[in-house]
């Protein structure tokens, strides 16, 4: 890539369009780097044994001196969860609304690090002045409350980013979308818009969150003999006032279950997002002192987490809670993809202890759909669109509708992970392409699983491995010991005794056939092992485990 | 379980409700056992390395001399699949309509079996007489031809079996389903329904096929100037029927791909079920003498399969077809739960490709929704209702619809796999439990590959594997070599030089500190190294690799 452009801005994702949900976009111009965003992403399928994903930042390390601060459009995991690794590294302050603070400074303490990481609480309309940048925060509406596009203004025009949205008119908490200054920047002149694509494939509109507050109040009403529990998103605070103020009209007491969850909501209380009526909330021991239709739990585990409080409840190993025939559980939530089968299991579970489960109409998504996205880019009108947040096939459903508003089709611009787009009042063009891509975390471990021990471990997941050890004599290479054939996760040994003896005599032959020979070292052997051996397990099992020779001297 | 009642009925199911897809029920009165349907299952994520479950039929080979024959409901993997692995221990006639054995045929063919096994196809209304048994089989609709429910006469009653089904007033090809004779049957008085739970929990009904044919035209008429891949299950020849008959109306040539597709179109065709109008089917090789716009290739792929044709093309690994950007792929299927990831990925490859992609109102289910279970009960009017076929909340949704019509609640039966149900003209009781779940079929091996297998499998995938070998001295036990030691899937050991070193070292040290002491035996030894170098691992890394110490003697 040629060297920085004077008088351009460029835009480098540095995740979150390849690897969904680890958000996080570098803007540059000149000596100033600021940065969108800083999420952590969930393992796929196919990554054994990982714990999570986090941004690769080497592009940020090596401009360190010029990376100015991070700006963070909401609280959400996606967005604030690779903080505390990306922090270490980056030391730079932190801006953001009030509640998206509060829950980085949860995590930052979690990590040992509050005192070490500035941050500062932005309100709506403020604006923060970094480098060559100024960064406006307006309010939107998402399933967590102090949500905020960001307007960025560069030297070469406004950058609109809506962060994850939805227009709520008539939200739970606080005030609605501020669609008036939307409209405002936009007479300005928009140059680009980073729109959230996640629903862009669905039709109309999403429904207000006020619709569920409706919804659980008929479901209280037809089931006030039951216990009820309600599984929703954590970090949902205005889901879980509207459980609360409904429990309290239908005269229950509640409880909160798992961790996150009493996390967020001590957070949220504390900050003021969540008003709890005197005498509502009981603690979870308080629950044997009242009778089961005067109690209501709220609790993690809408995804089917096997670790979170409903599995366990489902599965009968939590602790405190076990599923009764009438109880009735309610799903907040929709399977995130993916996740569609975990979720079945649980309610299954559920049915099969008799309780009674309701997962329709009881949950209304956090992010715009067309008719959103198309009114975004009416009061907007930006000149660049750049779809983000989503699968490629959201983004492309995006870049659709920016089509269909009026965007000419070379200036909406379909960009990947580590792509360094610049961008003046009149063009746009990738330039280069920086390292991008997740970082996998296992245990303490940050980076150091890449694709050779993934690609190990998936050669182990599928077939086992058998090792083969040998002890040769030192100079002459005469057989000591050995060959002993020791296996795990191939086949159960006891009932293979015949298979695995064979083995071991055919690889002992195959030894015997070459020790003798000039020119038998130990990669010759080691090659004849594996080899002999493959063939063998091949031809008797159609299998090919990962075979290990192992050669002791003596 | 208590000896064989005299004058009873026993419904076993051996598979398919707790392992969905493994469908098999056997039927017992005295001395004769018939077996409806023979399924296999497809892995679930967690069964690492499994190709396919096949059903436990220990209970049928304990009762070998009893085993009369198999009724085979339909010609799906589900519900044939373990034929070819069940058949080698029980080789006893297998009865189905004549499609359904023509799939079979062609899976004995392919394990060499056919000769081995006795067939014979049933037509609809024709009764077959096997020792206790009579069995009729009546006309239903399905994704495939030739579905047909059971009526299985009993000597305490009708068991009326449905197998997969749903109602198609106007099916593409053939007859409706026999709803007349259902009604017939009824008034005749029945026992016992088993029913199709898998849409229970849809409302409404399920469209008809043709109306899939509908959109084809839609489709093709909007997309005269583009190459059209359709992709879908290999089984449905109806659907395949749709989009050649739709080609053949836009003067398009079709190109079939994917083995089990072209498999099943030359039986279905072989046998009249598919017919192709002359000169429309043309060779993969030929295709580059046609226009793009005069192309339709059907294709395999619809779920996302790794190693399916549309998955090659999308990845730009298929050997004859490129995906270009003019191209429009129909998804005329619905993604299975589980498989949702997997397709979306393959969607979002297209896309990328600049391919067109539709896969909004290309598919109808072959299952009963909730209006078509109620017709069934209500033409029917069993006095025991036992919902099969879908998972436990599919079941128990068509438990809901049951008891809605008017069953008994103590009649409607939830029964698991393994259950021993017990039946005669006024009660129903599960009297003890049989061995059944799945058997796990791992290249060459069925059943080699069990819990203990599959846990190792499991530890290895998520943190890898670490080897210690040593060789002591025999008699005195002085160490001659090692510890070496060796990692796979846990570490790049490359980047993690000085965790090995360390970690070999803090092994040596802490065999010389047990090896001169008394009592040190082998077992000994191994605890040493397991204990300490998982604690130095963990402290480390907060993984826990497998360790297996290995002492050789020389």
């Amino acid at each position: 890539m040629k060297k920085i452009n004077n008088l351009k801005l460029r835009i480098i994702p540095l995740g979150g369009l390849e690897t969904i949900g680890m958000n996080i976009t570098a803007f540059e111009y000149e000596d100033s780097i600021i940065v969108v965003d800083c999420g952590l992403a969930f393992p796929e399928d196919d990554m054994y044994g990982i714990d999570l994903c986090v941004p690769d930042i080497t592009y940020l390390q090596e401009n360190l001196d010029r990376v100015k601060g991070f700006f963070i459009t909401h609280g959400h995991e996606d967005h604030i969860g690779a903080l505390p690794y990306v922090l270490r590294e980056i030391n730079v302050p932190i801006y953001a609304t009030k509640l998206t603070i509060g829950l980085i400074d949860h995590k930052l303490e979690e990590h040992n690090m509050l005192q070490k990481v500035k941050r500062k609480v932005v309100k709506y309309g403020q604006h923060i002045n970094l480098g060559a940048f100024r960064v406006e925060f307006v309010k939107t509406n998402h399933s967590i409350q102090d949500a905020a596009a960001l307007a960025i203004y560069t030297p070469v025009g406004i950058v609109m980013h809506t962060g994850d949205f939805k227009v709520d008119y008539t939200p739970v908490y606080g005030d609605a979308i501020d669609l008036q200054r939307f409209g405002e920047i936009g007479k300005k002149g928009v140059l680009a818009v980073m729109c959230d694509s996640t629903n862009a494939e669905r039709p109309g509109i999403t429904m207000t969150e006020k619709k569920v507050g409706k919804t659980f109040e008929s479901i209280f009403n037809d089931h006030h003999k039951q216990r009820i529990i309600v599984a929703t998103f954590a970090s949902n605070v205005d889901r879980v006032q509207q459980i609360i103020n409904t429990a309290y009209k239908f005269d229950r007491k509640v409880v909160v279950e798992g961790r996150s969850m009493v996390n967020i909501i001590s957070i949220a209380s504390e900050l003021g997002y969540l008003s709890v009526p005197e005498n509502t909330l009981i603690d979870i021991e308080q629950m044997k002192n009242y009778p089961d239709e005067k109690m209501v739990l709220i609790t993690t585990g809408s995804q089917g987490e096997p670790l979170a409080a409903l599995s366990r409840m489902a599965n009968g190993i939590h602790r405190k809670v076990k599923i009764q025939p009438n109880d009735l559980i309610v799903f907040s939530s929709n399977p995130i993809p993916g996740n569609e089968k975990a979720v079945s299991k649980i309610i299954n579970e559920l049915y099969r202890q008799d309780a009674e489960v309701i997962f329709q109409d009881t949950h209304v998504s956090g992010h715009a759909c067309q008719e959103e996205i198309k009114l975004i880019y009416s009061l907007l009108q930006p000149k660049f669109s750049i779809p983000v947040h989503g699968e490629f096939r959201h983004r492309k459903a995006q870049a659709r509708l920016a089509a269909e508003v009026g965007i000419p089709k070379e200036n909406i611009l379909m960009i990947s992970s580590g792509d360094v787009l610049e961008l003046d009042e009149n063009s746009a063009c990738v330039v280069g392409k920086v390292p991008a891509g997740p970082v996998f975390v296992d245990g303490l471990g940050i980076g150091d699983v890449g694709n050779i021990v993934m690609r190990d471990r998936q050669h182990l997941a599928e077939d086992g491995i058998i090792i083969v050890v040998m002890t040769l004599e030192s100079g002459c290479g005469q057989l000591l010991a050995g060959p002993d054939i020791v296996s795990r996760g191939f086949v159960y040994v006891r009932e293979s005794e015949s298979l695995m003896d064979e083995a071991q005599h055919i690889v002992y032959d195959a030894l015997s056939d070459i020790m003798g020979r000039k020119g038998t070292d130990w990669g010759k052997i080691k090659t004849t092992v594996k080899d002999t051996l493959s063939d063998y397990v091949w031809k008797k099992t159609k299998r090919r485990p990962m075979i290990i020779p192992i050669i002791m001297e003596v």
